[in-house]
Formats: C-alpha cells, sequence, structure tokens
C-alpha cells in the first residue's frame, strides 16, 4: 500500500466533485429549481423536520424529495404520505453522496417542474460535509441531546453550511445544552451562519426556519 | 477518474487493513492486553459512558484510554480527571481509525501495564463499523434521542459490534422510543449481541455492562 498514491486519488476524486457540484448548480439555475442538502447526526430529527418544512412549504413551492440511506426506504415512505414526490436513493454502504451521485438522483426525481429539490443526506457529521453535492444551499440538524460541543468536534461541517438548525428544543429541561454556548461555538466555525432553534414534534420555532427557506428559495428560481 | 481503479484501491486498503487488524489482535494477546473499540453517533454518550465505566472498573483493572476525535481535546481532558492514562487522537479530517492507525495510538498510549486498552472512535455510524481496528471486541451506543429504527438505517454497526449499549435510559418518557422494537431490530441484524439499557447520567443498568465488560477482559488476559 503506497499511502503517496492513495492521496493523489482522494484529491482527483474531490478536484472532480467539486467541477462536477459547479456544473450542477449551473444547470438547476437555468432550470430554476433550488437544491438543499440536508445533513446531520443519526437520529437528530432530519425526516421530522423535513415533514413540517413541506407541509408548511407545499402550497407555496413544488417540493420533491430524496431520501438517501445506506439501506431502507423508512423514511421515504414517512414522506411520501404528504403527497409530495419522493424517492429513496440507496448509497450501497457509502457515508455520503457526492455531486454525481445528486445528479443521478436528481434525474430520477425529475426536476423539471419543481421549485425546491430537497436531499436528506446520509445521517453522518463527517463525511457529507466533505462532498459538495451540487446545492445551493447546505443546511444542517444539531438537535439537543446530542450536546452544545459539536460544533468543537465536527468544524467542517459547521463551516460549510448556510444555516443550522437546532431541534428538539422540547427537551430543553431534561438535557444539559447551553443554547447561548452552541450559537457561541457555532458562529465561531462560521460567522454567516443562519440559526433556527426549533423543536419539530411540536412546531416551535419552525415557521422562521420555513420562512428563511422560502424566501432563499425564491430568489434563487426568479 | 477510472471507478474501477478506485474500487481497486479500496479493496487493497480494506483488505491490508484486515491483515494488519488481525496481527495487532494477536500481539494484544501475547502482551494480555484487551482492546475495547467503542462507536457511536455523535452525542450518544460515548464520553459519559466511558467516565462511569472506567469509575466502576479502575479499581479491578489497569485501564487506558485513547480519545478519537477529529479535532478538540475535549473529551481527553474529561476523561484525564478520572486519573486513569488518556491520550487524545486527531484524526486529521479522517471519519474512522484503521488498524494501523490504532497501532500508532496504542504505542502513544504504551500499553505494557495495562489490562484494558479503549478506543473511544470518531462519531459516527457508518465509517468505523467498516474498518477492522484490531479491537477484542466492538461496542456500540444507541442512545434514546435517537430513535428505534437505527438498526434498520444503519445495519452494518450492529452487524459487527459484540454488545450494544443503548444509553439516556432517564428520557424514555420524553421519546417516541420502543425497547422492544430495538431489540428486535438490533437482534435481527446480530442474534449474539449483547443489549445493555443504560442511563450513563443516573447510573441505572451500568453494572450489568461494566461486569459483561470485565468478565470479557478477564477471559483474554488470563
Amino acid at each position: 500500500m503506497d499511502p503517496v498514491k492513495i492521496i493523489e486519488i482522494k484529491e482527483n476524486v474531490f478536484a472532480d466533485n467539486d467541477a462536477q457540484a459547479e456544473r450542477l448548480r449551473k444547470e438547476l439555475k437555468s432550470q430554476k429549481t433550488f437544491l438543499l442538502n440536508l445533513m446531520s447526526s443519526p437520529g437528530s430529527g432530519k425526516t421530522t423536520t423535513l415533514l413540517k418544512t413541506v407541509e408548511s412549504l407545499k402550497e407555496r413551492l413544488r417540493i420533491g424529495v430524496m431520501e438517501a440511506d445506506i439501506d431502507s426506504a423508512v423514511d421515504a415512505e414517512t414522506m411520501a404520505r404528504t403527497g409530495v414526490r419522493t424517492i429513496q436513493l440507496h448509497t450501497g454502504g457509502m457515508c455520503h453522496l457526492d455531486a454525481g451521485m445528486t445528479k443521478q438522483g436528481l434525474q430520477e426525481l425529475s426536476i423539471e417542474d419543481l421549485d425546491l429539490a430537497i436531499l436528506e443526506n446520509v445521517g453522518n457529521l463527517v463525511c457529507p460535509a466533505e462532498f459538495d453535492t451540487g446545492a445551493v444551499k447546505n443546511v444542517m440538524i444539531l438537535s439537543v441531546p446530542e450536546g452544545h460541543d459539536k460544533p468543537l468536534k465536527y468544524p467542517l461541517i459547521f463551516t460549510v453550511c448556510d444555516a443550522l438548525i437546532i431541534n428538539k428544543i422540547d427537551v430543553l429541561p431534561y438535557f444539559d445544552f447551553d443554547m447561548e454556548k452552541v450559537k457561541e461555538y457555532a458562529l465561531m466555525r462560521n460567522p454567516k451562519l443562519k440559526i433556527f432553534p426549533i423543536s419539530a414534534k411540536t412546531g416551535e420555532g419552525v415557521e422562521a426556519w420555513t420562512e428563511w427557506l422560502h424566501q432563499t428559495v425564491t430568489e434563487w428560481i426568479e
């Protein structure tokens, strides 16, 4: 095993992916479709947050959802019940999606008549942050039970995201979670980060997030 | 980019890692040191569980801890306060540890006088499961807020683990978490899996876990 060769290949993969992601974003712009890449740890509430988001925006935007999972179709089945077009992407063991895989998904989803395509990435705070999917905006969810120290431990994902949703604020009383500290740590990684504390379960705070998303999508597809 | 070449390299890396992991396990056996690889999502309570584990066993076993993180030394600083030998491994952006990285860590930790070396792997349910670190046993933590569907979505990690700790049972009343279902799904992936529901915060259930670990370590180092 020659480590130098492996590093070269990794760099080529990243460089190629960045170029492919840029091409995909240009295609999306000309097609007037916004692609949102949603990332988080397993179990932080991506699907529940998406359900609330779709319910709030589906009368105003034409939405499609791609649920990426290593296995199973649990999330896609749940999402399809909202009535929006949903497909399941199986990554075949891969821990992230790259621009090529995302483009393949978009073709399957068929985005010609969509304003907003949402990619629910694989639950992972590390690898998805390293691969530009071609999304217009990256958004991550951190949930209260995960702890306020995560921006210190997983810096890259906080750097590449445009918005941070802090989910499960309904259980704040039961966890040692410092909302001011998490905001301070996250903004230290990325001063431009928009932060939305929400409870996808109770609906608290969801409107501020969906209004930001609605405005951001509208500006892109104009 | 030639996908065939990338697949070949990946296979070589895995094959080489498996061989290196086997060699490391043999070295550990002859040195009478047990290596535990602890994996989980970010924020599932690995460090708190380890603190309780170390407190419970440090009078009976000579323990050392390796805290793997992409960045920061938050966990190592916390762990060092227990008085057990602790080192921080920075993975330099890598989402997992392989056998070579683990061996390097063990050399830094210096295991000649240790019965039990514990590796707290990077918080990630996907990539760490793919790389044999050379550990004698793999253990994972799933926490109640992450949801009972995780064995359906992240099958590999449940397959490669010997024990599953279900942490944060103190917050069971506040989450829609079905303990029977999670056990059923996990045992479907791995019928031999030992399952320990615990609250690292309150201490509930911790003894059953530490007694199992103590017995397993004792059998290895005899």
